[in-house]
């Protein structure tokens, strides 16, 4: 990584941790270029703007979130193994949140009534997840590990709620049983999913 | 209600308008002022501080959910038609909610590592929310409606999770599907813990 890509890197770091307290919506160029001991003509040379600093925010938190839950589950087999490396890998995700939560699902609430270009990315990102969720509940079927009459984006609608919850339970109640909570519930929707024994 | 507790009134509603969009971080006591066509120090006669505006707010937004939710349900027979009342009655509030979406939704996200009053009033509505299912739940198994080996509080983690799902697909991608999806889901989640026929 040359120098301007690693400077790149290191704002939307800090970005990223100061927009998990603040939100993204509270993010300061000014702060974030003082807490980086930089100018804020320094950040603009990086981001030419304060929204596009927020776009890529998104786009970075979004990869983030790939590499430590999708990139591990698309080593498992294809079909339940993998739903299943993605429901744990996700909820460990949350579990394990540097700072103060996600970005994503704080902006959610943030930008649900501000229309553009970041109401827009967090959409598009949102909508991403969840057709992720779909297709490996779909891919969950045609290996029969699923029945064929499972609506996979019901199924995918119940887990990003189960998401949800226990992401609100943790965040703002410190309270992990949501966890298991989760899981129980996750179990529950998977078995009666499964196919019947013969 | 004399000209003081109207006027009082008249500010939280504004109040409850602005923060619905801006959130309760973003709410500024300036802005409320003029839009109101008061003087900040006429805000800051009703409400000693910022603080104790967003206090106030909260405990009107949680009463106000009280009388369009709760109040209606209490109306229904003890049991299972209670606990169907609240969870129809909490969809049809998500949707109908005016301005742009709840403000205690997002305070839980904005607030949830912020430590102090606010949040510990967002965190204890919350709890207090998730206790009125749980009670439901309870009392529909004390009614014979669920089974007596159905989990309270399990039960109502999994509504909450579906209230939130519904809200983030409705306010953020503006897909009303949610809410079909959730009654789908509760109806099953009922369905599943309801006695054997004999």
């Amino acid at each position: 990584m040359n120098k301007g890509a690693q400077t790149r890197k290191a704002i939307l770091n800090t970005a990223h941790q100061m927009a998990s307290q603040v939100g993204l919506e509270g993010l300061s160029l000014g702060t974030l270029a003082e807490r980086m001991g930089l100018s804020k003509s320094g950040v603009f040379a990086h981001f030419g703007s304060r929204e596009e600093l927020v776009l890529a925010l998104i786009d970075e938190v979004r990869e983030e979130f790939g590499r430590r839950v999708f990139v591990p589950a698309i080593n498992k087999p294809r079909g339940l193994p993998r739903l299943e490396a993605i429901f744990d890998g996700w909820l460990s995700h949350i579990a394990n949140m540097r700072g103060g939560g996600c970005v994503i699902v704080a902006g959610a609430s943030e930008f649900d009534d501000r229309p553009g270009p970041v109401r827009d990315r967090i959409r598009r990102t949102a909508s991403e997840l969840r057709r992720t969720l779909a297709r490996a509940v779909r891919q969950s079927i045609e290996e029969g590990h699923l029945r064929t009459d499972t609506d996979p984006e019901q199924l995918a609608f119940e887990m990003h709620g189960l998401f949800l919850i226990a992401h609100q339970d943790w965040r703002l109640q410190e309270d992990a049983s949501g966890f298991t909570r989760a899981r129980m519930s996750f179990n529950r929707l998977i078995a009666m999913a499964s196919p019947l024994p013969h």
